[in-house]
């Protein structure tokens, strides 16, 4: 961590500083004198030295962080990728794992076809919305625990885990037993007390990047989650928010090589939510393959001009199939690799 | 609510859409054949049409939405200034409503002393976290329920009516004892199952905007909280996220003036968060008043440089003092009158 | 176009301005008068009518474009992709084109020695900085007219047609003459007079996205070229400006079915300048042949550690080369066809 | 500056690098060897290193600047306000400058009318478009040089001095010639050909920020001005461009105290180009005032319904009378004086 000092701050303040973080933290402190201004250089664990604590002080600029402020899910302390399993199926490892399945869960019927019809297609894991998070009271808000319960139905049918999105941490119980990827959503992406329970159990946890949280935000709940003893936080990109109005959201794709990178926990893409266009589905599910991303969450109805919830972004079961089949040929997965290598 | 057609869309295929978008919902369609596309106008109460089911057919290129989707939040059919009563205070009458206090609790000593200290510059509710939601799980959490206890202390010792954030659904019943105003921050501003679990109690709600919030999504939100029977909610403006990083965010101001111009509900505006720097505190705040906020919310702590979170934004006991003095010479709140007449 | 009145407005006030409308216009306006507010339908051509114009009314609440603003650039009447023939060399066509070379040119050798590297690998387009848009003023600006020639030597060495950018009117003559591919920086997108004077030539003129610039104002900007009679554009994503910091920009894939679908042009992308990071050139690039893109714009420098600017940013000769080998794996160029179908 | 190495760099590799810098830059380089990484401090002038060359090498992970790179314009170096005087007016004194006229000028009648309202309710300076920077080559462009002539008239006929809009280099002469403060408009912020031009003439500059530059941007843009030989810069807060729609750009006041403790040159806002709403000028106006601004730029227009430009911004004199009157009863512009002194 760097400390910017203002101009003109005299020696004896800037001795008061370096012992007072000496006294408070386990680090030790370099002074730099510079020609306008002098900066300390923190060396030691400096991801728990609170660097607003320090910016509070009246001769203080500014305060860089150096080292990441995360530790569980940073790839400089744990090389190797994290695959996570998850009954047959796993996430993060050389096999690129599709989720697929309707924004949310209307019926019996509907949801144990488009389960048989992604599976038949490649998908190993079905998504369903039962508890559906809607920016107006006055939508469809899902069919919430009787959701859940024809999840279940779908997976007795199909045998394929079951990805599902949960609200409130009181739901936390029932979604263990009843669910194999507990998702959060973007919106609560910052809810960090649901972040700390879903700590306490051992769910694998699907985390998706708020709308506006940055790269190293989404790493930071991440490690909220694993600081509290559960380590199977699967990572997902799913567009930001910026002035283009053309698409919903933007879809960040940097963000794949930059999170291989930073950390070893696994990442997919949601190329659905982040266009909110169905037909920009296929093209940017292609993109996220080759740019290294570990999987894709789809959404596939059979009926999208009647399906309750983002009909406008969901693609039909014949064109997932024809989806499937294309992003084979794309070579992924491996790319990443080259980011240990120099540029020669 | 309308709805435009591709281009070449035949005539039966914009018959069938508009009447399926009648048989489904209270309105009537109206068809406009353009020069290149046709589009649909519908008529009626819009507010439960569900956009993005229309969007999902084939042959719709885009859906605009001409009445707002909020209801008990707009002025439209709530055209006089909503004004919250809080004990002897109050928020959105004629006089400024300041909340002032530190980012958190920390001590009796600490939180008893800063109020007395607002208190006697004009303050009329105290502030201070006692739940606190840190980017980092390594930051402090703040003192939690002590923390609501040492704020009922303060109260008692000044009379202030105390504003602390929520984070989660099961402290409800505890803030609706403890608690005046519960605020609900940025970060769980589309926490939805809280929200409707707050529309169920009658405290008042701070709703602060999320940082990449909409104004529009901001009164969607409140509209969660007013549609399960709370009306008593106040907004809050605390800067937003953009591509500029000399500030922490972005204070929006001019969502003041639209939000007065949408809405019924007061608004305040939080300087100490938008910006993220104390010096910033003092003109945002002035600026706040001249372009017509119902009150602010500044952070006041006796020793930044030793609090326990953000005391790089909050400012001191005299500085504040001095800001009171400064701000009662600025015209304000009469100001959105204006916006009622015409441009002459 | 839609024209949102203020609610309560009278029907007298809307038929004077539905008459204004048309006297002003060649467009014929309907009037559909809703519960709360009355919209009109302008039909006709509105690609002329200044939507502005319509918003000053005091009773016009607000005005939505339903037809795309840009004619000549518009898909809708000139279904078929517009290929760019340079030299031997095309954009547009069922060819990947890759424009490959340094940030700028630095001497002969240097670019002489590069072009030779990268055609070998198959680029077909030799790019080089002569004039530089640098933020500071303090910052190497480029060989200018030095760098021209040394192009020439390299364009005559190689083959390759030279790509590189023009940064004032002043300087078109002499590009004509001695540039193939004329570039328009993200910097000038909105350069008008700039775009005007090149849409006087013949050249083919590369025009950067703007840093901030939705998909929409990027079409007009070809379209300043196009009015004047320049049909010759190929346009480029390189990143948009977002609250992102660990990329130097975000790289919006999904402006590449966007483009495609609302436009006939050409559209390449840059992955060098959207990251900022060459080890994010390798699977950006990918990602971007994947989406469907025509063409890329790689930097490459031999000794990037010693490039006079961008260096961080610039991939080795031998990168490149392994690069364009995996490149060749991926499926790309006929995805976009898939969005004249339906959801199927 | 500070240069953060990748972790596991060896002494060699960073000792290389050190000598490096320090042989092609006059300073001087400070390692620090860290837990994780080292880090390199660098003393000395550091305005003129090449950041991104250093970041270049390939055990760097990241360079953070700790000096401004700007000089002339930063207020370090230069600490008292800089006033620029225009005939009998000045912009950065004790008294507000308020620039007021129509977005274009469109005739005699019109610009000399509106020239005499807003002088007689205080404005100091007249502006008026000549040439327009429009998003379609199909709005209407401007009058031109018949523009220009037409502002002589109004500045004939009522002392002020006028401000307009230069669009291309080719007309600096006639600029310098004709009008008194020469503007380049947010889309030339960055026209670096222009701006160094200009910084040859000894007329003001008006520099208005671009929608997407970050205030460092901004002070570099001013510093190519001022590099050639011309302080007489003014800046100019505009609004920049989030994710809102509900305001055209989003104004960012906090501009206004960020510029005054980095730069002594005047800085002004235009409230009526960010809000693009007529109704919101005076609210935002106001704010601007109390923020601490040096001036204002407001458009008005006699007839906005029937304005070529902008008409939807632009109040009428008789609402600019009354802001000018409100206006006056805002304590403004001693603000920025309480940056000096500490939180006390």
């Amino acid at each position: 961590m760097i400390v910017i000092m203002r101009p003109q701050t005299t020696q004896e303040e800037i001795n008061m500083l370096k012992q007072k973080i000496e006294s408070e933290n386990d680090v030790t402190v370099n002074v730099i004198n510079g020609k306008e201004c002098s900066i300390l250089g923190l060396v030691g664990d400096t991801t728990k030295v609170d660097a607003d604590k320090i910016r509070a002080n009246e001769f203080v600029e500014n305060v860089e962080k150096v080292q990441q402020p995360y530790k569980l899910s940073n790839r400089l302390f744990h090389p190797d990728d994290t695959v996570i399993k998850v009954k047959n199926a796993s996430i993060g490892g050389d096999e690129l794992a599709v989720i697929a399945g309707p924004c949310s869960v209307e019926s019996e019927e509907q949801i144990v076809k488009i389960a048989q019809d992604v599976k038949k297609s490649g998908a190993k894991f079905l998504r369903g919305g039962a508890f559906k998070p809607r920016t107006s009271p006055y939508s469809f808000q899902g069919l919430r625990t009787r959701g859940l319960d024809l999840l279940k139905i779908a997976r007795q049918e199909t045998g394929l885990p079951i990805v599902t999105e949960i609200m409130s941490a009181d739901m936390i119980d029932k979604f263990v037993e009843d669910v194999d990827v507990i998702q959060v959503g973007a919106r609560n992406m910052q809810n960090f007390e649901l972040l700390k329970q879903l700590g306490k159990t051992n769910k694998p946890i699907l985390l998706k990047r708020g709308l506006s949280a940055t790269i190293q935000e989404l790493l930071m709940s991440a490690e909220y989650i694993m600081s509290e003893g559960n380590e199977n936080v699967i990572l997902c990109e799913r567009g930001i928010r910026t002035f283009e109005t053309y698409t919903r959201n933007t879809l960040d794709l940097s963000a794949i090589p930059a999170i291989k990178r930073l950390s070893h926990l696994p990442v997919i893409v949601d190329p659905s939510h982040a266009a909110g266009l169905w037909w920009m589905v296929e093209p940017l599910a292609k993109a996220a393959v080759a740019v290294g991303a570990d999987g894709l969450m789809i959404e596939v109805h059979n009926d999208p001009a009647n399906a309750k919830c983002d009909g406008q972004q969901s693609i039909k079961p014949k064109v997932f199939e024809q989806l499937m089949n294309d992003i084979s040929k794309i070579p992924g997965k491996t790319i990443h690799k080259a980011y240990d290598t120099v540029n020669v």
